[in-house]
């Protein structure tokens, strides 16, 4: 049996105590992909950003909130994990600067200047050991076969799963599972429940020996 | 017995149409507040931003996402309303642009222009007429008897309760109620359903006639 780590959920990047930027991933995603590898066997570690969605009890959960938090949980346990499936969705711009106290309304426009978080998947895939596998997700409003093969290159990804922007905060997806050839080698649309148990089979066949 | 419009949640400003700025209103305390009110008896209109909490089924729900939507929906029922208690936290600056399509991680800063959002208390404290009250929240980092004082003022409103930031996405709550006189009549803390009932105690005792 394989030891699998399992990013989920959005992170917050804060602006000041109260605002954040962030989107609208609930983990329901991660929280199907965790239930179907243990259904199957495997030992889980979840590292998840803040979400409502329980994950099962079976599963070492790791909360964490902003996407250097995330990375930097990951990379204590990653080392020992078998793989790692990045179904997060973690904020990928910061605030330049992060008021201490909440920042006050003035009547005038306020200029924020972002700079990129880490790239979770990317700086792991970098660290991978011969035997270890990586699973990314791409969620692309336009072209997204072509921008999640280039992802999955830049990540050293073993597989890339397309999803869509529909796909944040709802109970289905759909989704398109890419090879590193760029072939799509399986599609699922339904509850993510069954989206998720189809994912993992096709990791197991494809990336598990 | 009185028509009382609660707001509650946080409300979301897109950059694009997967990042968002938010804060982490969960609409518990809007959840109490709706339920202390039709526990005694009145009738509740709710108008929300995504929560994943879930109101009393005896209210009317009305969804939204955004600041500007929530205040829309506001002014659409407010006059048949008797008061207000605007217990969300609206995200109060949006970005000057939204890109139709994600924005794609460049390796570059990316400078962001927030304007302010309308301020939804206020905007309906300016429109009230005789016999309708207003109960506004305020969320403080720094001085926050003064501040609310100032807010109560600006906002027109009859009674301000004062919240401290930690209450945010919390279970439980700890708050002070301010008059427009610049006293606190009455300071609460426990559980939100237990703060949300004094709270609404608080109301009728001094606005509902």
């Amino acid at each position: 049996m394989a030891r699998v780590l399992i990013t989920s959920g959005p992170t917050r990047q804060y602006l000041d105590p109260v605002r954040y930027l962030s989107n609208a991933s609930s983990g329901r995603m991660g929280a199907a992909l965790v239930e179907a590898a243990i259904k199957v066997g495997h030992e889980v570690i979840v590292v998840t950003g803040p979400v409502e969605v329980v994950y099962s009890s079976a599963a070492r959960i790791i909360p964490v909130v902003s996407t250097e938090e995330m990375l930097a949980a990951c990379q204590q346990v990653f080392a020992e994990c078998d793989g790692l499936i990045g179904v997060a969705a973690p904020c990928d711009y910061r605030p330049a600067r992060v008021a201490t106290a909440k920042i006050r309304r003035t009547g005038e426009p306020l200029s924020l200047d972002l700079h990129e978080t880490p790239d979770i998947v990317a700086t792991l895939g970098a660290s991978k050991r011969l035997g270890q596998w990586l699973v990314g997700f791409a969620l692309e409003s336009e072209d997204p076969r072509f921008r999640a093969l280039t992802k999955l290159q830049k990540k050293s990804c073993d597989l890339m799963v397309i999803n869509h922007v529909s796909a944040i905060g709802a109970t289905d997806n759909s989704v398109e599972i890419l090879d590193p050839n760029g072939a799509i080698i399986a599609t699922f649309a339904g509850s993510k429940t069954d989206v998720a148990a189809g994912i993992f089979h096709v990791i197991e066949r494809r990336l598990m020996l």
